[in-house]
């Protein structure tokens, strides 16, 4: 069996575009994008105005992050997971990016499915997953699959991105850089201080939240700290790539970072705390420096500033370019459908 | 067919035990006795610990109420559904009381299902049933049945109670009650507003919140208004049958209101806003007062502890206790298995 058939589903909280969307949506259109590319029968779910060459599904008209009236999201991803599942006779391989919302469906159909958990792995989840020990789980990094504790054949496959979308600047830049979502677990405030402790101007970028606006904002002199607010993919890679550095100060364990991988591609290196997956995405004064939370990320902005940055590139290039996680993938649909194809 | 092979789900929260818990719990543990009691095959979804004459499933080994590092309680919910559904053959008919979490599993399985969403039905929820327009919802008001523009063969059950396991009391009480969970919604605020305004004693009873520790407990002088915290079954039967009336000054549409009938039942008249279901549970002049949200409560206080405590009682036992909707879902159940078994 050579061409498969595969089945994509991704959230539904917006459409999933090449070169859009967060970080789960950019993941799915690499890798549907990329499995048509290498012939294969692609089907996505995913909402409509998504754009792909793979045939698209959509489950919704519009992606709930754009419904104001919403009162729980999980409905719509349920509801299109069971949507999706009940055409499960059409694709050898279907492939669940919609947190925990698939696995209900696993006894229901004969069709193998791999799940992708792209956020923080809830304990409630880790059970459910027991629950169902035929569900092909896939972690996202070693770090997660560490939460995984009793679970046989979970694969690790670090995500990727499209490395060449990224501009390299091979000259460090003047400023530091901190981007993402601004709550607290994501360090906005510590960034700020840092940056305040080194005397060295910070630009940060992302959605705002109460909390910032409340706690962080108000001390944002527009000077030394200067806060961008929400920007698009093509100011990202700008802020990035002109980077001396990006700030990743996060408290609380995440399963991966596509930001610090973005960062490192464009030859920033990363500041961070090494909790999570950071220590296993930014190999310690190769992709930049990170210490244990709460200890001097200062002394860690100023050797990883220092880093080469052809290198910090070159080395994260390698390991996160996208066609390797796709690569992976497919190997595990190839695996998972030959086995039903046996089994079943 | 006589005898029906029935399925009951509950939510996983907590145990489903006569006389105890929410009410959802309540209303199915009184559904599921008394169907056993008519001869019924059944069987209870519900997590160990439940206590019932029918089939025990326990889909887990505790309540997620009593799991304390719980991130996602959809998590259990729809597990639980996934892994009662996967035992459908054994039934003629199904009946879910778990929110929407039985819904995407409509189109896996041929048995019938029957829907009871007992609480407020957010938009998505209302256009996720639109989606399978073969499921079989349930109202448990008239007002929740206009909630469901467009649907057809919707009946409405009103919930029922065990009125003969509440106490009656002739002469009215000293004080008044307010029972429930201390969240805003449900008005513990205003109930505490109205009893000074009337200088009327007012005991309050009920799950505490950190919005009532510190917009209104503080406020509590523990003589003219009482807090007397979470309270069993046989606390909250004392307080209601002893009570002037209840305050029941909700601020949000509810789609029922148990407490209100239990009320009743004790010959406790009702003083309420006039919002979601109040008005069709409570008679106007014969089983309490109310008026509009935010027009004079104290006048529908005044009016309502008057009212002929016999009477309220009657009525309430006649529309409310739990035969007349065993009767109903029973009807409904025929109707479900026979249509399927011509159908299917």
């Amino acid at each position: 069996m050579d061409k498969l058939r595969i089945a994509q589903l991704a959230p539904v909280a917006m459409p999933v575009r090449p070169g859009e969307g967060d970080s789960i949506e950019q993941i799915v259109s690499l890798l549907t994008e990329e499995l048509v590319r290498r012939g294969h029968d692609v089907t996505l779910f995913a909402v409509a105005g998504s754009v792909t060459a793979a045939e698209l599904r959509p489950p919704f008209a519009r992606g709930y992050r754009d419904i104001e009236e919403l009162w729980d999201w999980g409905v719509q991803e349920t509801l299109s997971a069971a949507w999706a599942f009940e055409q499960a006779g059409d694709f050898d391989v279907m492939h669940s990016h919609s947190y925990h919302f698939a696995l209900p469906f696993t006894r229901f159909v004969s069709t193998p499915v791999a799940h992708t958990y792209h956020v923080q792995l809830g304990p409630e989840v880790v059970e459910g997953f027991r629950r169902y020990p035929e569900a092909q789980l896939v972690a996202i990094s070693n770090f997660q699959r560490t939460q995984l504790e009793g679970f046989d054949g979970v694969p690790v496959i670090h995500n990727g991105i499209d490395a060449g979308a990224f501009p390299f600047r091979p000259e460090r830049g003047e400023y530091l850089a901190f981007l993402g979502r601004m709550i607290p677990s994501k360090g906005a405030a510590e960034a700020v201080r840092v940056a305040r402790e080194l005397d060295f101007p910070l630009i940060m970028a992302g959605p705002s939240t109460d909390w910032f606006e409340r706690e962080v904002r108000p001390s944002i002199d527009g000077r030394l700290v200067r806060y961008e607010g929400s920007i698009d993919a093509e100011g990202r890679n700008e802020l990035l790539a002109g980077a001396a550095a990006l700030l990743y100060p996060i408290a609380y364990p995440e399963p991966f970072g596509l930001v610090m991988v973005e960062a490192m591609v464009s030859g920033t290196p990363v500041a961070a705390f090494g909790v999570g997956a950071v220590p296993e995405i930014v190999e310690q004064g190769l992709g930049g420096c990170w210490v244990p939370p709460g200890e001097a990320l200062a002394e860690a902005v100023k050797s990883a500033v220092e880093l080469d940055r052809e290198r910090v590139r070159q080395a994260a290039v390698d390991r996160f370019d996208y066609p390797r996680m796709v690569d992976a993938y497919e190997q595990l649909y190839r695996r998972l459908a030959e086995r039903s194809g046996v089994g079943g």
